[in-house]
């Protein structure tokens, strides 16, 4: 009988952030797909006789997407019980989409365990709340990683700006500089409170705070590197008043 | 001394999707405040002698904000550990933001503890991944039941068609007819796959899909009433593809 996929998110990093119905995947699976996002506290609570890594090959390179969808599918069909483990939530940038298609399509069985996403999880442990009735009535998620494949952005930084919103920048470290500019060019003022929030929950968090103006020079001052979420909006100006007696990470 | 307050959100329904942290801080904490949005089977977790309703008041009025905010700090200060719990995330339109600026004001700790968004989970578990490749770079969320203190719609509808990405609307089943008509006026195409998720992940889930023209007559022919997600977009219409061999709720 052909086994079910789970397309499971794994939070933003604490194990602690796991949904019950994940952490007891991960001891029910016969296999885990994964690949370094989840992070090492919670890749370490997976006995290594479970663990199959496609975020890397042999060689060093990033296994095309292709072959992880037949892999999963290859599994199932083998009667196993396959967890794909995905950081954050697996239907936020996280290409499960594509894999719960690719999935139906070859007939497989599966299921989807949303996740803690680091999107809202990130600015909330630094004391960002996303929504704010004061500040912003909505919230936009965009990726500042782009699909090499696209001949042009696929990201309008214009209609996000104009939105009025939160914007939170997802992979978006190395671009800092051509969102924040392309944000400037749609007149969003100079002032407005941006922030960015490295590995959130996991042990060595850091965070670096600005304005659309000088969060790149804060950025390299602090030392963020990737995986960082950003936050763009007066939100963000909202640590400065929490952050005394804020707890947690 | 003064006892800590979480912020603590309970995903969308189903007590699996709380995540660890939360499930264990329901039973160490002296106190749980609580409306009826976490759903009666997570209430159910929370023993009776803990929980303290702060959705309705004695006579069947809403409790002030004011109210919820003064017990959380009054809670704190006679040394109690208090959870505050929210349905989905605490900072996703869930006034977190404004119980924390004010715990904070008044020198209570505070801890953020994050849930698994209802507007991510209540369409991913009815088959539609809120970003996708082949079609939406961003993906929106707004409200679309205002603050009625507000003069006009803080909402720029045309300005989040524009964006090109989805929009997820959360508790927006009376509005859906005013929201529809803005979309369709600020050009979205009258095709625009919509769906309609009740209750995600609780037993008496139920979906309803149409386009923007279709879904008001789709929402009253299933009978959706609140609480509801509304996603709008390409995405929505991946639910077709998956349907068959989706499982779970």
């Amino acid at each position: 009988m052909t086994g079910t996929v789970y397309l499971v998110g794994s939070g933003p990093g604490d194990p602690d952030l796991l949904t019950v119905k994940a952490r007891r995947l991960l001891e029910e699976a016969d296999v885990v797909l994964h690949d370094k996002l989840p992070g090492p506290e919670i890749l370490g609570l997976i006995p290594e006789a479970k663990r199959e890594d496609v975020g890397k090959r042999a060689g060093g390179d990033r296994t095309p997407q292709s072959v992880t969808n037949e892999r999963l599918v290859e599994l199932a069909e083998a009667g196993e019980t396959v967890v794909r483990l995905k950081g954050g939530d697996p239907f936020v940038f996280g290409r499960g989409g594509e894999e719960a298609a690719y999935l139906a399509d070859h007939g497989v069985p599966f299921e989807v365990v949303p996740g803690v996403t680091s999107a809202i999880a990130g600015p909330a442990v630094a004391g960002i709340p996303v929504t704010h009735r004061d500040h912003a009535s909505s919230v936009s998620f965009v990726t500042g990683h782009e699909d090499p494949t696209k001949d042009e952005s696929a990201v309008d930084w214009g209609a996000l700006a104009a939105t009025g919103g939160t914007i939170v920048v997802l992979m978006g470290v190395g671009k800092l500089p051509d969102y924040t500019a392309a944000l400037r060019e749609a007149g969003m003022d100079s002032d407005t409170p941006v922030a960015l929030v490295e590995r959130a929950t996991w042990p060595d968090q850091q965070v670096a705070t600005g304005t659309l103006d000088t969060i790149v020079d804060a950025r390299d001052e602090v030392g963020i590197s990737p995986p960082a979420i950003t936050v763009i909006g007066d939100v963000a100006g909202e640590r400065d008043r929490l952050a005394e007696f804020l707890r947690g990470y």
